[in-house]
């Protein structure tokens, strides 16, 4: 018995005429007299493989009765499919029918079309569509890219802490973790929580970047990066938004914007022509059914050399530009979605870089710049999306870091280990940052992220 | 200017002769009349590169002043070194000084040997020691292989939940995840509090373990894997435990036990077949400084066969060693690591699979077997460490499922879309879990898995 996936069988990796034997699910079924047509899914590719069953199988009668979601186990011939979109298929000699579901009629998961709202609501079997299927694989893909783009380029993997007592961003809504007894909480001499006595005997949160952390490996290793969850308890139930989410973080020693900018427009290529070149069979699916344009924006996009642009140029283009916006544009405001989506798919048509943001509504690490106005931040914009990068140089002279931490109200006693790089050999260095579901619903063309996160609903992730 | 990594100059991957930069740290200064060797590391393998600096260079009086930790960019000529155990060395022609520390006398990282105790102290700077930057190069490369081994196996990588409703043992402490004002809960008409009002409008937790959501994939794409991170809020503070570590958990459809136990051995033997080809400069140095055995036994283990011993059968070999053992050796209780350990390190001298472990004192999830009072079990150990993986064949069958919940006092409401997966095309499946972090402290001969981490104390990793 030679078993072998689905999608090799397709893809002739044995010989023509073997005995092979598959193991899946089955997604259709067809009768005629005597012939039954089971579509059969592993789930190793986007194909179901046919195995066609005659009535000389003693268990044809039950064979028959199959319907979608059964599990088989079927073993056969190997030969050329007659059938148009099929390579092979496979002459069933047995079929052993290893599941049944139970009550087909209400088995949630149909040959037919079906909503994504609908299947949020099934999450644990929605891997078994079509859709679910091809996303998770190019979220498989993209992932592998990211690890494989970073060795290839010496980057060092860190995995930074998800429990944390600082805020990374100096904001944000943080969820706090703890082993506190809620019913009956520990009071200090002031009357206020006792965090003396949580888990790790003070206040600890989820970490919402690794990038403060990552910057010690950086400070070391020269090329680090993190990719692992986050987290932010943001009430914004968006399309747009998750609570907990997965980043890539790279951090470059002796790396100054410019070079920042050129790592991430050869990753986000990387990336692109990895989900081209291995997973042309999901990307074939979602251009049919999900986004016509899925396949050529990407290969666009890997053609395209980034545009690069000062923020400053930026809004006197936007001014010029003879739109309306319903946001305001004027030096010293942030550019809102609608300004990014204009320059990149409107003025630009290519993914565009802007660069030199005014210094008061970004980061206190970010570089300041001569001018003492702007800082070394930059988004990367890409027609489709909008902001799908977001990055900076870092500070690294201790004096303009301490006075940007007044500036933004920090206390330098909670940040001594990060001073700590500015006084030891600190160096020029820059990172970014990537939201990785961000990565998977422009991919995939869908409309809200989460469904490019593969929880199920129960037992749950918190996000449904 | 050729701007080029440390390890690639001394691997020759430039034409000798040729002017060649290198940026980073130094490590150590030495100078005699007239000239001063600089060894300079930028992490991106185990050992730094001489450069030999002249009087002839302008600001050679500030290079004598160089201590370790300062960063410079040294440009020169790359040629082969006279020095013994160095392959290539820079004859330098510039050297700019990039980064000074600031007072030298009290900068914690000094080229002497530092106990981990300490470093712990300073887990900020630790990575630009010898140990932790070998370290944290080993814990990358175990990393990606595990990537790699899935990856040219055909599993897709699945990232579950970290925030969750549910306990995937059944048991265990967990941290609660919350925004709720603490200094003023609401509460419920009961008195309690009311988690309606909490983020997700319910009691969340951290994941202790992503099996029970990866099983939904295994069951439509085959082949899955996790690799994430899990906690649990246990107290036990010894050097063995971390509340945050990473776990590796494929899922195999149509796989039993003793497929199970084939792939966690090819599994094993891949991840340190690519410590071995990948990072011989880290690991002769971890043989050198801090177990002796390190290379000699990763060796020894990717060529043994592993043996498989039922439960029962080591029971009996445990009875008749005779041996003294502290804790008992009696059908029906665990075995605990003086066990283990003798059956690895002495009985067979070689890794053992563990199979068919007593019902009770396994997972509700595991298969039960024909005897009735067995499930299957396994838990791979390995001399020098013991446990190393722990898995299972899974319980597909939903009336037995059912009454094992019932066993355990579970609520089968609560599991019910774990129960549609044996109501759905139902199918055997198998798997493991491999805490990352033990792996690191196995292949690193650490005594206190704090140091197979990579977190900075500050801002922090709760765990310090």
């Amino acid at each position: 018995m030679t078993v072998v996936s689905v999608a090799h069988a397709l893809a002739g990796k044995y010989p023509e005429g073997g005995e092979v034997t598959v193991r899946g699910w089955v997604r259709t079924v067809r009768g005629s007299a005597g012939l039954a047509f089971v579509n059969v899914s592993d789930g190793s590719g986007f194909a179901p493989i046919q195995v066609v069953a005659t009535d000389a199988l003693g268990n044809f009668e039950d064979i028959k009765r199959l319907t979608p979601g059964c599990s088989v186990i079927a073993t056969g011939k190997l030969v050329k499919s007659q059938g148009k979109g099929q390579s092979f298929e496979i002459q069933g000699e047995r079929m052993e029918i290893v599941g049944w579901v139970e009550d087909p009629l209400t088995y949630p998961i149909q040959p037919k079309p079906m909503s994504p709202e609908f299947l949020r609501e099934v999450a644990h079997l929605r891997p078994r569509t079509n859709l679910f299927g091809a996303v998770t694989r190019i979220r498989d893909c993209l992932a592998k890219a990211v690890h494989r783009y970073f060795h290839e380029n010496g980057f060092y993997w860190i995995s930074t802490p998800i429990i944390t007592t600082s805020d990374a961003e100096g904001a944000g809504q943080m969820f706090r973790v703890s082993t506190l007894d809620m019913a009956n909480l520990p009071r200090g001499g002031d009357g206020g929580v006792d965090f003396g006595q949580d888990f790790f005997g003070k206040e600890t949160f989820l970490t919402v970047s690794g990038q403060l952390n990552v910057e010690a490996y950086c400070l070391a290793l020269s090329k680090v990066y993190t990719f692992g969850p986050t987290f932010r308890a943001e009430n914004s139930h968006t399309t747009r938004h998750l609570a907990e989410f997965w980043m890539v973080e790279p951090e470059i020693a002796f790396a100054d914007l410019s070079e920042n900018a050129r790592v991430a427009e050869e990753f986000l290529k990387y990336l692109f022509r990895a989900v081209l070149d291995e997973r042309a069979d999901d990307m074939a699916f979602i251009a049919e059914r999900v986004q016509k344009d899925a396949v050529t924006r990407l290969e666009a996009f890997v053609n395209a050399p980034f545009e690069r642009i000062e923020y400053s140029d930026a809004i006197t283009l936007l001014q010029k530009s003879g739109r309306k916006f319903d946001y305001p544009v004027e030096w010293g405001l942030d550019l809102q979605t609608e300004h990014e989506r204009w320059l990149t798919e409107e003025h630009v048509g290519r993914p565009v870089v802007v660069t030199n943001y005014p210094e008061h509504f970004k980061a206190f690490y970010m570089r300041l710049n001569d001018d003492g106005r702007t800082v070394a931040a930059m988004d990367v914009l890409a027609p489709g999306i909008g902001e799908i990068i977001g990055g900076s140089q870092r500070e690294e002279r201790l004096d303009v870091l301490d006075a940007r931490m007044a500036q933004f109200g920090l206390d330098p006693a909670h940040y001594q280990w990060y001073r700590d790089f500015r006084r030891y050999g600190s160096v020029p260095h820059a990172g970014f940052g990537l939201g990785f579901e961000r990565l998977v619903v422009y991919v995939c063309g869908l409309s809200n992220i989460r469904d490019a996160i593969p929880y199920p609903r129960a037992p749950g992730s918190a996000e449904f």
